[in-house]
């Protein structure tokens, strides 16, 4: 996330879930730990997958403790080569870290995909910080990185078409700053933020306008000149339509596959084409394949599951 | 929800997501509607599941037009039946929508079950209310209905136990007022709410107060009194500590189906028992088997998915 | 201003200027009715010039006042004929009133010419919330009616051509949402409402991207794909360079009237062109006469200054 | 300004407004600058005027980047003399640059003039934070820079007068501590700051009170005693009244010269005189003449204009 | 308090003080009210007093139910009397009542007098916002009260002297708009609001600018020109210092009794003079026999105590 | 406090209370300090007492100056002994101290008594800072500190018991998190939070739900099951209910001593006991002696008074 944003947008949002967490302290740390004390704890994949949201997991600790640190571990580390796990390191752990000892990995960073058992980042703070922010920071963490994974294997269908895969407004209230960005470093784009960003002429505005004319001529002449005019339609008569008044994109909703694969050919480049609804990793690449732009997946923010990660081995320095 | 819950924490983090999709007005919205104009819109269940959230979803509204009104339809009305739909309401639609104009079934409410072609409620308000509003009411109450959906899967292989299916505190950030709720319309029980309302002694917890004992004094003493203890074991030895220690709940993590067979023998009431870790719709019934009291669940809250529901066929009043 | 804006946007701005305004409540209106008591007050301009904002004065007093409503008065209203002045109001002065009597004109909108003497609109509310609202309403309505005169002004001299006159991101911090709605009620039209709307990429973008070609194509890569991509020229061979790195529109800035005619007919529509600087009243039209699709003022919100607007004989009731 | 009244009342202004300029990030310098890379800007008079706000344009940037810094440049230093500008500095150029480089000129602060192509900062910051916070940085530095170089102006004209500028509550709404910052800073002095700060009595107050004595004697019993009473007045009548009442300054508004000349041989000393209502440039000496203690403008804030200034020539170091 | 203040200053800190103690949900009254029900409870005073906060009281409900409502009873009604006790009301009880009954007291208000046991009012609302709002209701009403019954008892000493009690900035941090309604309820006035509103120049400024003479310079030179200026002495010799500088006000504090009589026969009218430092009832009278126009006490404010009051017999209806 | 309260609970109330004794800047300290000026200030106590609040205290000024220092003196060091005092140091004053200087004494820290004269702190900012943060910082100190000393006091007398003394709900508005913290640092504990933290069941409650099992079966049907119940009874029978009903924890309200001697003989530790309702430093050790658990007491928090600590001798530097 640029530094700005995350200034700008990301913070409040971090704090209110801290808040949220500890609205009269965290019973259990301050009980167990009632002065500073250093400490490092790591932070461990549990599953395979692609990372998200680093910077947001080290913002939580750092907006609590400004001498936090995490320690970004070379791509690959294993959990158990690095001997910090309870568990003794045996010798065959330590052979599998070789590898990685020896090749002078870059730090991890958004995008890179994580195996499990995947030392991904130590995080030096006090002891009490580690503690209280652990699972809210987790809690990022893991969700960015859910749609981190869950996008590049969908994208990864994609691959090779002329077709982009690009999210849509079915985010999480509140935090579409982080999903969106989830969504970019599982390597596919953004479509318009939100409502004020851009046109999209939906089956129940063309209804309001009294049809897709209406509609599209309304939006020429009220919205800023700047913004483009993404028009909804269901049928090849309202394909026309969208593509004779003007329209920029033209989202292809409830269409069949034959439907779509002619809409395209009568669109013919006047107009850009979106295909929506339904998307799976099962169906994607069948709708790449008709030669549309963009397919839009509110799957990518509304169900990706998390990745799991985990915050192990505290030690007091 | 509530309504002084829903007053007092639901309604700014409503109003921020409405912030946060509209930063600057719907362009599209207001370009076809830029006059007032009374309309109504179907909410369609596309999915079978759970409904949670319809107060939220009217709320959503209400903040916008202090005249929208959502009006609950009866349990189990077709939205073919109905007749709203642009499709003609052909006569076999007629004949399924039978049953509900006999039985005068009570209107939907939260924990309700609803059927894919489900009409849940009409909303009549402001064109443009609607218009503007749909998106954000929509991505509450499917992720609630979602929660709830998938919760109702999960508790139903606990019936005829003793034991009690309970969420976590891995919830989305600034979201967990909604999604407990979720939970409970899904027929789960909470667990604490955030790091405020009790101690629970985890495995970092225990490393930095040098053991469970020392924990669990700390707790004792700092804590205040009408707050429970729990401490977070990963095997028998650790169980007997805890126990020594006077914990009120024992929470048994990363153990084996034996080793929490013996733990649950070994603590015998002393305390209560609770079970957590990759807990699945797969696995749950095996653990409440074992006796514990309480089954926690991540995924309730982190991975349940959506529920889809939709707003469609806006007539203009 | 659609209400949706209003209430989500509008609405904490006036509170925060309400707060500015009373910190510790308004010590003369306190002093002098320290009782309710209904009253009304006269809504006046002492200039002629463009209304707007007229419900954002209104929003005003209703925050404070549940109770408290404008009556907009029929357009042309002469506050002297209306006779609450505490003038006694001559038969001459009947006389020029009668004109409105008879026209049953509609009542008074943004966007409406008003004369020196009119009598805008009656506000009727408690005396405490007339007299501690009177300032921040008129502050609000002042400035916004200042605009949209301006706007109105210069927007004339395009009358006839095919030029459009846009704003600028020139606004007063924090008044956005008012002032883009004003310079629509003077009858331009908006440009971007902000860094998050679309791309413009001037001088120090492209510096910084190492040229043209590389700051569209950064920008085609990352931007959302339905936002436009505009950039700023000085230059005809930037403006060639612009347009083959495939810029939608492109803003000729900087430049002589010579160099901008031969820019338009390099564009030849090829994207939509765009011109700015120092544009003012006197030289808009030769501007427009170019032939180019925009001209962009800064000087409509930053420069406008006030339309004089006082509120005056208040009564109690 | 000082410290405190920037980190408590300027702070949140400055954030919010980089907000509403930015509420998903900044598309194109994210686009062009995805990574960090340290940077210089110039910021550049384009207008002769009287500088104000230069400490609310350094806090917009470290507010985003706390490494950002802000160098002040000696006072009088040419712009084309730096040579920074895109054109090479010829020798001309330098040339006139040597004064400065003579004089060991101090570094311009608020309430300094500048010159048209004056060099007045550079800005050394990453060049995304340059590139993001440049707007919103001038939007306030022009503004306050317009105030200041108006009143300068105005107050001018008052020189070897007793008579002293002050301000009005016509301020733009939340903008308040910046514009009686811009004031002092271009020579004027600062009314009440807003209803909580003192009482003033004007024309609908008193109607409602019943008449001036009953007002003031209101005011005097229930405002803080520390707290001033000032009363407007439309005739000598009233003048007598407001002196009979005890008021502490008392206003003289639309009233003619004559009578002003009058009222404030009638005043004698027994009470501090203001002059308000349609004061310009022209006409602001004449009414000093009649020995009045104050004359307000509201013009000072509402009516100003900005000062150009421009960020121009952006160097990555 | 006036209703401008209680809607821009009050409501938000009662809303924060709820959130305060019902972060998520209060568990009590969820558990044995989860429906709405109608419901009164009887705010009853349990000790003798000056009541204050009546309407911060009635707004904490209604800002949790717009429906609740909140009914004064008639001065002196006696709780028993009315027969709401769960003891039965017994005929001495009864008779005690009588009074009241035939006198048609009209309703309690602030400033008040109340006694123990009597019936103050009746509160109609949703039983949950009746259960959940009544510790927060009370706090605010208790506290108010108890500066109002301690104001009341030491402004009782002043009677018939011509000095006035006044209040200090030693307020509860937050709190001070409802504090210095309190103090006024209970028959004093109050000192300046706070350090933006009136200057006064203490020891600790006194000797950052040198001394009395270039404190008082500085504050004419630079403080809006309608703010009065106090200055703190400790000695005559200040006294006649801050009177040769002009001082609006001179606060003689930790002076002896002597020195402060000849202190105010030193300034002889040509300041007010205020006296200030542990004042207590004990104390008041004699100080105010000085001649001082004004006492100050912080007392008042930190440590008045509160009034014990309760809500008893709440009854669904 | 520690930290993470500190930032995420306790800094936006420090800021609001600063901006509510500063809504548009210190018109003293701005008058006389124009520049910033290195200063040191005494922090004095003025009676005998328990210090508490001492970061909190600092981050007022901290917050205001991010290089403000708070100098922690010696426990015991005497404001006359360090000479700082205008009046000169003593040979006595100066033996005084020698006990200080021998005996390396620590720093004083929140829970130390602190006696009449002693010298807490020096601290270390820009001289603005001290004198317009002076007042706020106090205002947290000396009521913190006021709550630490009535409750170090109140707590004594329990000394040698098993009972131990809680506070309550019955805090200031907005700062309970301050004065929960004041408690602790007295020697007391803390009861719940908040209604959020743990089950209370009152006589309204109650009344509410139709009898105490209803209640309690209630709550636990409903609260999270981490969560304790505790049953508030008025009389032996009620004891007995709450018992069987399986309470938690019993609070003995408005019984007579012997009515409460009997029911801590019926619980016989199947519930911890509480005792509650007018307890004073007086009758405190008697209601010990019936053996309870818990004692609250409201007046901890509500009635305390403050302890009296003064900024004194600031010198610049």
């Amino acid at each position: 996330m640029d530094p700005i944003t995350m200034k700008l947008q990301a913070e409040p949002v971090i704090l209110a879930a801290l808040r949220e967490d500890m609205n009269a302290g965290d019973l259990s740390t301050e009980a167990v730990m009632p002065e500073p004390h250093a400490a490092v704890v790591d932070l461990i994949a549990k599953q395979d997958g692609v990372i998200a949201g680093l910077d947001v997991f080290e913002r939580t600790f750092t907006l609590l403790d400004a001498a936090a640190r995490v320690e970004l571990m070379p791509r690959g580390t294993s959990a158990e080569a690095e001997g910090t796990s309870a568990a003794p390191a045996d010798s065959g752990a330590a052979e599998a870290g070789v590898a990685e000892a020896g090749t002078c990995a870059r730090p991890v960073r958004d995008g890179d995909e994580v195996r499990a058992g995947e030392l991904v980042a130590r995080v030096y703070a006090d002891a009490r910080v580690l503690l209280s922010g652990e699972r809210v920071a987790l809690n990022f963490l893991q969700r960015m990185s859910g749609i981190a994974t869950y996008t590049r294997r969908v994208a990864g269908y994609l691959e090779g078409t002329g077709t982009c895969l690009v999210d849509t407004r079915k985010t999480t209230p509140g935090l579409r700053v982080f999903e969106k960005e989830a969504v970019r470093a599982g390597g596919a784009r953004n479509h318009r933020y939100n409502l004020s960003q851009a046109v999209m002429l939906k089956d129940n505005h063309i209804a309001a306008a009294g049809g897709i004319a209406q509609a599209v001529a309304a939006a020429r002449e009220r919205a800023p000149f700047v913004c483009t005019v993404e028009v909804e339609v269901e049928s090849l008569s309202q394909v026309r339509e969208a593509l004779a008044a003007g329209a920029d994109i033209v989202m292809l909703d409830n269409m069949t596959h034959a439907e779509m694969a002619e809409a395209v050919q009568v669109i013919d480049g006047w107009a850009k084409t979106e295909c929506s609804g339904n998307v799976t990793a099962e169906n994607v690449r069948a709708l790449a394949d008709l030669g549309v732009d963009y397919i839009s997946s509110g799957a990518l923010t509304h169900s990706a599951g998390i990745l799991d990660l985990s915050m192990k081995y505290l030690r007091l320095l």
